[in-house]
């Protein structure tokens, strides 16, 4: 090991050599990128990749140095021209925001920076309390409540139950294990419920059977009912409900759960009232919907996320807890190697650590805390607003239109429907369906993607997109009967 | 809700207006952040956040919307100055990575494209694959092994330790909960472990009182003679042992286990083997290294960081799990909202929410295939061979300077020493060298952290900087002597 010290004689580094070199790619960067996103509408919505582009990303590990015009050119070649598309004013395939172009720069700012957001004294760790404190001012939410960002919804919601686990049985959890709990750690959501709660619940370690799926109504919302049953014959049975999960906003229709009767009974029953309004919960901004998510501001945690309607850059979601002392609880660790110290660099607000999963976490602050700034929060509402307004004119067009049906109900910015063709079978309408999809997709005119209602394939358009115009959903609707007709023939 | 239909005849977006101030906007920006990293060695380390900026990230969330020359004036006045500095050459705290220039310009372009990286056929799916393909090339792990990338170390030993867990015990933990098991699970370490595997334990429902801590020896290693034993009594005591966790690289020391010692343990007893190599996997590149990290290749599942020791901007960090069925059959869902069609958009590679807890993913492995690109494989091997030796060097200065003593041997990249003086009590002692550390960060000299070893308090030096300089040490050293000095008077 004394040889090795040898090298010492010749260091380097993994800055540029050429720095004007760098700089000036930068600058073809910005050029080339602005006018990406200042024409994208008149690119396809989506494109085939091609044979040798999927070759061309299987190669084996660099060796040596390439050249960095080089490596951007090929980053142009194969990468940039076969997005997913999300950025496009006619995507709205599952639920994926649009981001915005000021965002984009930010993201560069926070790369520069390239702070660890998770301990310390440096001015990341402020940025981030500070966008927390609008997260709660968006769904007023109380300010004595704590939060944390996180990569996504899947994320938020599985921290939000995590808090909900550890606090709710009387005994730690944390040390414990839940097998300390008395029978099983019950936890209930209608079965629209998004599949990151199964998801949470094997992670939690109670496993998914204790994921009390209730059934719901014609409009897709918890049966209340059934969930009164299911948490009685639980307590009946031994077991420890301990949690319930409301939608703000479901994955499939965009329904949103009764939450004031959810909130009820889950006082009553002493559980923890988690909201999970991925998408949904930033509608409470909007005006019609104030009163049907309000009861989110007595919820014990709600997870949402910036990405999607807040149209950020991915990634950043967020999970907000009401009980700020259960939150900690729930995280909060101690090590030497962690100390914080009266002042300086180990000095600073509480570590992040302490709120979640996660120890190294990037600047995700940065891009929300430039773009609040940018727009102010009352157009994000007023975006928002305007992505509902267009789902409901969707539904319009489709209901007018004789060859369309929609197969649920508009209540938020979802809409499910399809072609349809008297003479055909059910699967026959299936299979038809899928193929305008993929042919709506494969000609680069628009990306709905699909869901199964009753056993019906859905077209599902799901509209958390800046972009949008009223043309392009005219468009879908004009698309759709024509390729529907074309391949029905 | 019909009157919200009638917005749409005003269509808002929160694109620019003005498209060319976006564009200046950003080549502002290009040239500020390239000088600021071409300079960074001017800077002090770390700088005082004054009353003025704090108050200043304190208000409440802009209503209306701003100039974003103004907002990034406000960013370079009030958040670029106060940086945690792990970009700057004598940035030495907890295990953080440097970032580099190249790497941002890729940060802004995966937001340019700012796709989800979850599902779907386009090409950040594909560059992801490759990328997988090239951490294992990395690490000479099986071609025929999975694996997804993270945030970091903590989501990186979660995400593999929730494969073992849910492989290991022969029953559907997944559906059933860690109840099903007989016993306790429990999982083996060393006490010098880093406090992620408790956290992953808790996560995962079986508890922190289920992490075996297994004392080290005098070279901080795990004693294999006290895991024997402690599996021993766990499967008399009717437990289920499931897992061994080695250290390749302690965050308080940076000491290796044994690795091929606790891979026949392992098999012996039929246990999953995890290496929790967060910084010190990637030391297998080095030639010195080759043979002691090793049985990473045979490991059961490996997580290690790209932003620590492969100079990524945050965050990105890795797990590869050898058999890739258990990996998948861990976390794969269905949900009709997700389904796979034959082609177009909703075919591509399979989902990532199969092989981790996330659903909604950035783009991280853009900068990872844009900066092996730029620097090649070879040179990250050398730059942290560098790192180790610039800690040898650095071990070497200490043990030539009698005011200061190591409080641990030298083994991979992190020094622990500190500050002496005869007549001091061992209080006296730790505080002064507390002192010592914030003083350093204080005038901008720079950042060490510490941890205690023995009750003693340890300047602990954590090298994972591409920028440092052998001079750069040799400051440190002489600076911490005139301060001990200074303040020991």
């Amino acid at each position: 090991m004394q040889n090795i010290k040898e090298i010492l004689s010749d260091e380097i580094s993994l800055d540029p050599k050429d720095w004007e070199a760098l700089r000036t790619l930068g600058h073809h960067m910005i050029d080339d990128m602005t006018d990406h996103l200042q024409n994208i509408q008149n690119e396809p919505s989506w494109r085939t990749i091609p044979q040798d582009t999927k070759e061309f990303l299987k190669g084996g590990i660099p060796q040596t140095p390439g050249n960095i015009a080089e490596v951007y050119e090929e980053f142009k070649k194969h990468i940039l021209p076969y997005p997913s598309g999300n950025i496009h004013p006619r995507f709205w395939a599952w639920v994926q925001g649009t981001g915005t172009p000021f965002g984009v720069l930010a993201e560069m700012l926070a790369a520069t920076m390239n702070p660890n957001t998770a301990i310390g004294e440096h001015s990341a760790m402020y940025v981030e309390e500070q966008v927390l404190d609008w997260c709660k001012e968006m769904l007023n939410y109380r300010p004595t409540s704590s939060g944390i960002l996180v990569s996504g919804g899947s994320m938020a919601n599985i921290t939000a139950l995590m808090v909900a686990r550890n606090h709710q049985t009387g005994r730690n959890i944390r040390k414990e294990g839940v097998q300390a709990a008395k029978g099983r750690m019950t936890l209930y959501c209608s079965i629209e419920t998004h599949s990151c709660i199964d998801k949470a619940a094997e992670v939690m370690g109670i496993g998914s059977d204790s994921v009390r799926k209730i059934g719901v109504d014609e409009n897709y919302r918890i049966k209340l009912n059934e969930l009164a049953d299911a948490i009685e014959s639980d307590i009946a049975a031994g077991n420890t409900p301990f949690c319930v999960v409301g939608n703000a906003g479901t994955v499939n229709t965009g329904a949103i759960d009764p939450l004031d009767d959810l909130l009820s009974i889950s006082r009553k029953h002493n559980l923890w009232f988690h909201v999970d309004g991925a998408f949904g919960a930033l509608a409470k901004m909007v005006p019609e919907y104030k009163q049907s998510l309000g009861a989110i501001e007595e919820a014990d945690s709600v997870a949402f996320d910036l990405h999607k309607w807040m149209y950020m850059p991915y990634e950043v979601g967020c999970t907000l807890v009401r009980d700020s002392d259960a939150h900690r609880s729930a995280f909060a660790t101690e090590a030497n190697y962690l100390m914080i110290h009266e002042r300086e660099l180990a000095a600073g607000p509480d570590p992040t650590g302490n709120y979640g999963l996660e120890l190294s976490r990037g600047f995700k602050a940065l891009k929300v805390w430039m773009s609040l700034k940018e727009h102010g929060i009352q157009k994000y509402a007023a975006a928002i607003r305007q992505n509902i307004a267009q789902a409901f004119y969707l539904g319009e067009l489709i209901a007018k239109e004789r060859k369309l049906e929609l197969l649920a109900p508009v209540s938020l910015n979802i809409v499910c429907f399809r072609y349809k063709r008297d003479g055909l079978s059910a699967g026959q309408l299936n299979k038809l369906n899928k193929e305008i999809v993929m042919t709506l997709q494969e000609r680069g005119i628009a990306s709905p993607s699909s869901t199964i209602h009753g056993g019906r394939y859905a077209i599902r358009v799901a509209n958390t997109n800046h972009r949008s115009r009223k043309e392009d959903f005219e468009t879908l609707v004009k698309e759709t009967v024509g390729i529907g007709d074309e391949l029905a023939r």
